[in-house]
């Protein structure tokens, strides 16, 4: 199976583990059958290889997460990665464009494209091998996955089938609608739409050449930033009859927020954490290195994080959104296509921040105008280059750069370097790069 | 007036914010009129010397807190230091014979020995001021404060007087009761104990001498460890037959846990904190860097310093004790007669501190068996000795420090240095001091 995996940004409703630079599906909240600890976008490629050992999986995102991807998937999976934010449709034709010029999948082969973070069981991917099936055997241009409702949720969109067979004609699709009418789609037969769609390759592809100016995937690539903002539903799914549904009961989740991101955890607490007995229907997630001790909590989540912490009544965490807005926090962490780095502290005029260095991998070449650099090696080997002299580093070694000197350092095995950074201007952006 | 206050361990009952380190009167929990924040022992001296401007204050303390002491109320009070820990008794006799062999205080003046941390209104401390010219007046031994009861509480020890006057002599002392035994007190008449006392210093100095074995201050402070533990209650109040009692009516709080530590607040929140609407009766202290984030908490306390993080329901936070006595963490903050140190990063073979040295201060010249250092300087300016050679430094020199090398720093100015400690075998007890 041919598989897309949208993966999109959560931004701040899972804040402070999400934020710009992280999503929820980076988040480290289970626990796989070995015990180790696993993100949603882990789990989800888990499952899809229990279920389709050669599954051919492609994660279509921004910028962004590509390091986290990476960090977290190693080179098991495709990325394509959008240079622009532009909406659904150009995003998912990206993807598509990929697929046949870059990886050579065939027009005639069938593409499901889903997002990348449904909290489900295997039996959903089962599904979705089903829906690649049915995408393939043509018996309609698009075929949908359609979830039957547990309850008369507002959340989600619904599709109507014309009849209650597993696969059906899509008679028509509404939008999110208020409880009463969710009650009333659902006498009627009706299913949510869980955003699964798919269809042959070259279906898309004309889609995206009807609507799109591009000639091929590096040309879409180059000029990706030109292209209109248009939803995926707007361009295909309301301008096509011919439209199946594949009806899927399972459990399904979307960990939108921290109410149903915690009733997904498979232990109430990860991290140093303390719960005494009088603690009832709490969750608490710590990335923090401190204790966190918590007495008589109900019904309350707790997420802490270099960002920040957040105390919550799990109902009321779903209004986090302006509240989150409102405060202005540096980024103290953030994982890098080479490592990572956290702020360890910040001073008037000095911070010191924690370099990680994945082995092979090394910093662009480069000077800053308005500070000075200490660096004291504190674990790994490697190598510096300072205006151009290359030198051993181990453990205890430290290079010292004044503002102006062009340098980097590549990781022989991992490195761990303690920078403090001097000058009266430290600013993130004050950064010149060289070709070495 | 003399005053001697008593300033003891508060212990784990406010972790994380109290330790063994430092004990609840030096959280800044309070903001002063000009909107300073300000600690229970600033609080307790600027009330004293509101009242009485030319009040000699002596704080009796252990070794432990002295340099706390130092940092937040300057050289503005003396500092009695008991070199090891014995009871009430030889601490208040340690004190008294500070009083009159270093300061100068004649046997024929009064004392008044009070708790460091009374959560109290300035008429407190005008009622200590009658007490001291009782105790000067002579009508009694000892002239003890006695709180009007607001509620029949098992927490404190009663004093029953004779009488309802101002000032009575005392008929007897009952210990803590429970609460129907308290109701019965209470209608006898009966007052709290505040642990207050006052007498003439010859007086105590006389019961020093009986009780104890020792000279005068110098040798009573070198051979403090060999003194017996006794309380004061036992050693001096249980014996005697001429003691009065002055009635106080007025706020007095006794802030030992969360609960009433709280309800004695100025804000709901200290620190990086934003509390939505929904919050209720919440207080939160926050240490940390990073913000806090609370929604729909009711009745809680949050506390988040460096050691660790408390949330909590507040009627359930009174039973602390054991869950933290249980969470292991190194000790990530501390105080120091120099300055202060902090933490940043703990890995497998190092550790990153910031140390923040005041001026005319330094370290004390000393090396380490198994473990190299690197100092980069932040800010202020000063000078290192390694191996006995002296070196001017500013921000942005880096001295390193191998293994076995005699160093120390002097701050000229206020010092801060990141401090890089490289090593197998990193331990705080891996130093020998040398002369400099």
């Amino acid at each position: 199976m041919n598989i897309i995996l949208l993966s999109g940004g959560s931004g701040k409703r899972l804040w402070p583990l999400s934020n710009d630079i992280r999503s929820k599906q980076f988040i480290k909240m289970f626990k796989n059958a070995n015990g180790e600890e696993e993100s949603m976008v882990q789990r989800v490629y888990r499952q899809i290889t229990e279920v389709d050992p050669s599954a051919n999986v492609t994660i279509a995102t921004g910028k962004k997460q590509v390091s986290t991807i990476k960090n977290q998937l190693g080179d098991k999976v495709n990325v394509c990665v959008e240079p622009d934010r532009r909406d659904t449709f150009p995003a998912i034709c990206l993807a598509a464009a990929y697929l046949h010029d870059e990886k050579g999948v065939s027009a005639d082969e069938a593409v499901v494209v889903c997002p990348v973070d449904p909290y489900v069981e295997n039996s959903y991917f089962e599904a979705l091998k089903e829906l690649s099936d049915l995408a393939a055997a043509g018996g309609a241009n698009l075929s949908l996955m359609g979830i039957e409702p547990t309850y008369p949720s507002e959340k989600y969109g619904y599709i109507i089938p014309e009849n209650a067979d597993k696969v059906s004609p899509v008679n028509t699709f509404k939008e999110k609608p208020d409880v009463a009418t969710a009650e009333a789609y659902i006498a009627q037969g009706a299913l949510w739409n869980g955003g699964v769609f798919a269809f042959k390759l070259g279906y898309l592809l004309n889609k995206a050449h009807e609507l799109l100016d591009f000639e091929n995937y590096y040309d879409l690539f180059k000029h990706y930033g030109e292209q209109k903002k248009i939803s995926f539903d707007y361009a295909v799914v309301e301008q096509e009859s011919a439209i199946q549904v594949l009806r899927y009961r399972g459990e399904w989740k979307d960990l939108g927020s921290w109410n149903t991101f915690t009733e997904a955890m498979d232990t109430e607490a990860i991290g140093k954490v303390t719960m005494d007995t009088t603690c009832v229907n709490t969750h608490v997630v710590n990335e923090l290195d401190i204790p966190i001790l918590c007495m008589g909590c109900k019904d309350m989540v707790v997420a802490a994080g270099v960002d920040g912490i957040l105390i919550a009544d799990k109902e009321q965490s779903s209004y986090i959104k302006p509240f989150v807005d409102a405060i202005e926090q540096p980024v103290m962490y953030a994982e890098k296509s080479w490592g990572s780095f956290t702020v360890l502290d910040v001073q008037q005029e000095s911070m010191t921040i924690r370099v990680t260095l994945l082995p092979g991998h090394k910093l662009y070449y480069h000077s800053h105008e308005h500070r000075d650099e200490v660096w004291t090696i504190v674990s790994g080997q490697g190598r510096t280059i300072v205006d151009g002299m290359e030198q051993v580093v181990r453990p205890g070694d430290v290079v010292t750069m004044a503002a102006g000197c062009k340098h980097t350092v590549i990781a022989d095995t991992e490195l761990q370097i303690i920078e403090v950074q001097l000058g009266k201007d430290i600013d993130v952006n004050d950064k010149q790069k060289f070709e070495l």
